[in-house]
């Protein structure tokens, strides 16, 4: 089975980077695929690079992901493989952008700071670690080597936050809030798929607290279980919680932006 | 020889999607190699993503086109594999989007309605076909799997219709429309360079009415057959005849858009 | 080894044009990888294509380089093939959009003019020699093919010139011109590292007069010697010495475009 890289940035594909990390990996592993999962998070944009990682894993868990939204490259933090519960490898830095990744991939079982001098590095430039320690350690792990062999452990509780948190439960609600609004205008949550039995969210009808606004949505398969022009929550293909209109954009209708609170809970 | 697989959407490239189908085709059938031919259609723009398909099937003819604009995922409209008289295999929804292409590669010979099961996938999710059940049958085909073997076939009159039609004939004049603008603001309409001949356009001057203006104009291999700021027909790449100017855009000069009615007859 | 093969184009990803270069090259040579290093050039900057091509062959010299920015397809300019002192081999039009990178390659040791039917390309289409003549030149390459079979040797000094000069000295200064702002804003200017030692340039503090401002700046390793928001000068990924704006972007703060002068001389 060919290894699998996905690769997201917020290097956007107007410059020479994403390329220059490709020929790198195809250089130290010919065997690779990667696959580009977003290059146009915004500038540093830590959470909403963390949203898109976590729901590209969902989708490839049994992969290599390399995430690099790193505005504090150069200035001493500490570059990343975490190995998950569930097997997913994450290649990144240590400012938390890996981590809600790592949760929804079975927890983090092991975390490996890399060290350069192991990946045959000596001398990154210190601008782009992208491309002279963690797409070739990447591009290692895809060709076979173990993560340990890259660098030494450290302790989970030592690694930077992650940039937004897990919902918690309120007088009856999941409190959450919005991560990002897709191509389409439709808003995830941090609520993930795979927690909704246990928050007793499996039910026809949702209200949905968001902004100003207190809807009751149908909680559906798809957007066609709806009119077009109307609400319906579902989870999409990220795995997250997600409210949608159909054929329409949510983010447009409710005036939400990334980071805003949302309750939910089951109606019937 | 590898099998390539064109690869059109509206899922932009600020998100996981178009990578998650390339997992998906790279795990199923490593030898495939994916070539992007466009993801940036606007969303639900059957029309445009219908154009663009053709003009890429237009130039890869032999090899798998998956094609995918489909504001109807999930409310029962079939997934489709359509195999062209000239072997061209289109993989996407019916709702007319791979029909251009199709007449394009010589017309339909066998249209299969793709069965989830037969792919492997029981359960595809009902936002996301593309990943669940068109990239699958995409990477088969990529792998020698028979079409018939993926779905049952269905009547071709049972089709969802094309978004544009084909040219008409009326009073001396080749009766088409506008399909879109290329980045460069060369239009091109629905009229195919394999028809050319049959329809006595094969000139050195066209007689091109468009919008409010008819315009005399060469009818020449390049743009650099004008002066700078003048405008040319020509057979672009995509195959379409195409209305350009040297330099400069000629959907800015004239004001055109996608749907627009042209008339095109031969002056010399 | 595999072949890499970069790719730099004007064609933007919303057309076919990429995917279709893409599976000309995959077809002749399969064991190709392509890597594409930028195709949002503006249409027809032949300055800011030649910049980013210099960029990206000085980060993969050991490899070919596809660079198509092409206003004058189809006018009669050549196509070219250069093979440079260190060994790159770079593909293109003859507009001036190889030299700088070629320069930045050690030089030029052989240029050919590529003659379409050496390449089994009889009939390219006037519109896309791209498709038609450059990619499978760069295949061919890529699978082996000697760069002096592919057409025929042509002088060095009737290439077309340079879309932008190398440095000069006067009065004590490096007289250089801001080539590009990268995403982040910072300017990169045409004195590449290669050449700092010999220029005097390798100090902790610089004097950079751009546009009306005349700046002192730290001449550091990484954005974050500095403190947010502060200017530093460092060598960027590409090879070019840059001004910054820690985690801020030196365009805006500046309001310097590409193509402006600018003046630097060490400070200490």
């Amino acid at each position: 089975m060919v290894s699998i890289i996905g690769f997201i940035s917020d290097f956007g594909l107007g410059d020479t980077w994403v390329g220059v990390c490709h020929a790198v990996i195809y250089r130290a592993c010919p065997l690779a695929r990667i696959v580009d999962l977003g290059h146009q998070i915004p500038p540093f944009d830590i959470r909403k690079g963390a949203a898109t990682a976590a729901g590209g894993v969902y989708q490839i868990p049994e992969a290599i992901h390399l995430v690099v939204i790193d505005p504090g490259v150069g200035g001493g933090r500490r570059d990343l493989c975490i190995v998950t519960v569930n097997g997913t490898r994450l290649v990144g830095p240590d400012n938390g952008v890996l981590l809600p990744a790592a949760y929804r991939a079975g927890g983090i079982r092991l975390a490996i700071a890399l060290d350069a001098e192991k990946i045959d590095r000596d001398s990154p430039l210190p601008t782009f670690h992208a491309r002279d320690v963690l797409a070739p350690a990447a591009a290692a792990l895809a060709c076979g080597v173990e993560p340990s062999s890259l660098g030494s452990e450290v302790e989970i509780d030592t690694l930077a936050p992650a940039p937004f948190g897990t919902y918690s439960l309120d007088g009856g609600y999941v409190m959450g809030e919005a991560l990002e609004a897709d191509r389409f205008g439709s808003l995830r949550f941090n609520i993930p798929a795979e927690d909704l039995d246990k928050l007793g969210l499996h039910a026809s009808q949702l209200e949905i607290g968001i902004g100003h606004n207190s809807l009751s949505v149908p909680f559906a398969a798809t957007f066609a279980d709806v009119a077009e022009g109307e609400p319906v929550a579902l989870v999409d293909s990220s795995g997250w919680l997600t409210l949608a209109v159909n054929t329409g954009s949510a983010a447009d209708r409710y005036g939400v932006a990334p980071g805003a609170h949302v309750r939910v809970r089951a109606l019937q």
